[in-house]
């Protein structure tokens, strides 16, 4: 619909520019950006939000000012595919030195605009503050859900069943702190991370899953998230875990990548639960739609906790082993 | 309706024990905090987004954590106010330097949490990072309203009204500033805004604005935006803005406290237009119901920009005489 004229300042001159190349409001955006709010409507709105923070969720050496955006936003966007929801739209805060006001703020938008148009939503609204600390990005994400898939939904019994490959994002980091450049495959998978929103929307359509979660901290952190949420447990199968090419190039033997794949986060693939045998039936349609592997990595368990199992039958807690931030587990 | 039940992890840890003090989600409200997203339902939905940067917008001497999140919600709360939408919930994002969480984390989500809460919202969720820089509070609003009230519909002839007393915020940070405990009309202000939610609905109910903002920039800095919006002008009286107590009993004499009432930005008061003679029909009852004042300041012209007319009758641009990010003039 509309957008709305702003008042005088620098800093409204960066927005102005910013809005100037954002397409105009479409359909279901009642208020699109420039006044006190934006509105939408339509139906259920799924909201949440996402910060990331340089030198902890990221580095200005490892990414172009527009990846900086366009990657924040693809996380923020994941939490909407989590919840089979489809994007409406985002709102942008940026905290940001000075010096980088405006040419690095202006692309970091750009590639946040970039990302939720590819994923079907608009730039809504945002703020801009001064900050002499690090680069910081706030992602909000809205989007409209009939009915939202929970995390808190699974049943002993179920499935476990993953999006893609994982730990391409994290053999990225690893790579980087080690002053290496990473294989192309991780440094894609780190820097362009593509939201499931489709992929979400289509399982949920067909009544696949029984409980959804995005992979952010890690397929063990986030099936940890799930299994709390509906109080249960999960076993992981060592040996089922797709492992992403970036992992494999990158890692010290196979061990190692799987490390990489169970502990590693910010992959933004889905982890569903799903009756026995409810998968198999829509795999190969669902793969060839959306060219990405369907695993079933393991089972839910009435016993609480995440484990792993070898191979050789054993079995190991997997704890926290996704990234942590306040535990001194940085990427 | 339902909230979720997190994973292991320091983090999980704070943003359990910060819920675990909220009031359960209530009516309208689909998927409460802990899942991927929150999801509300009913009605369009307005959505604005406030970030609050330590040293940009607040230091931690002048406040007490939970007042630094009071504070933030209340001024993103203020942002549907400018809609005339009424809370639904918010999110709220901490970015911490590791060393406050959790103590100061909990006590800042605890005040933003009381802020929602007394406005007739709920905390749906947030986020949480560390961060080797200042403390960052960005809050999310979200509200419903069927008729927003914009910024961009005031007309030539319009009158121009503000609800309150301005500039008491302002004085607060100016004494700080120069090293003085502020007057405690004046610290109230900054540190407890009111967002004017059930006045601007009020207003609303009753067709009373043409054009609505709320004044978080300062008056003339949102007279501004109103006026730019609205592709016209405004004449503010000189002799007529309502001055804070605050800030009569902290500045050097009648203009300096005008000056604060004008250009000084957080009062989080709303201003709007209306059609000559409307407000003054309302105006016996809107003082009863909310113990808060109706002042005409001023009108809306046809010639574009924003002036001060001075009781001799000379014109003065006001320029942008609001605090601003990113020109060097921060509270």
């Amino acid at each position: 619909m509309r957008r709305t004229a702003l008042g005088e300042g620098v800093e409204f001159d960066v927005i102005r520019r910013i809005l100037d190349r954002a397409r105009p409001p479409g359909r279901g955006v009642l208020v699109g950006p420039g006044d006190d709010c934006a509105v939408i409507g339509g139906g259920p709105i799924a909201v949440s939000t996402d910060v990331s923070v340089e030198g902890v969720h990221f580095r200005r050496e490892w990414l172009e000012p527009g990846e900086i955006g366009y990657r924040a936003t693809a996380a923020s966007l994941s939490d909407l595919a989590a919840m089979a929801a489809r994007p409406a739209g985002i709102l942008v805060s940026v905290v940001a030195p000075r010096d980088d006001v405006p040419e690095l703020v202006e692309a970091l938008v750009d590639g946040a605009r970039e990302a939720v148009e590819a994923a079907g939503g608009e730039l809504l609204g945002g703020d801009l503050a001064g900050s002499p600390g690090p680069l910081i990005v706030d992602i909000v994400a809205l989007g409209r859900v009939d009915w939202p898939m929970l995390r808190s939904t699974a049943g002993a019994g179920d499935e476990v069943w993953v999006t893609g490959r994982l730990g391409g994002a994290a053999a990225a980091v690893r790579s980087w702190l080690a002053g290496r450049e990473p294989h192309a495959a991780a440094r894609e998978a780190y820097a362009r991370p593509r939201p499931r929103i489709e992929e979400a929307a289509w399982l949920a359509e067909r009544g696949v899953p029984h409980a959804l979660i995005d992979i952010s901290d890690g397929l063990a952190g986030d099936a940890g998230h799930l299994a709390a949420a509906s109080g249960v447990g999960i076993v992981i199968d060592a040996g089922r875990v797709p492992v992403h090419e970036g992992a494999n190039r990158s890692a010290d033997g196979p061990e190692d990548a799987l490390r990489l794949a169970i502990a590693g986060g910010e992959d933004y693939e889905l982890c569903f639960t799903s009756s026995p045998g409810a998968v198999e039936e829509i795999k190969e349609a669902f793969e060839a739609a959306f060219d990405a592997t369907l695993t079933r990595v393991g089972t839910v368990t009435e016993r609480s906790g995440v484990f792993l199992r070898w191979e050789d039958g054993t079995m190991e807690p997997v704890g926290t082993m996704g990234f942590r931030h306040f535990t001194g587990a940085e990427p």
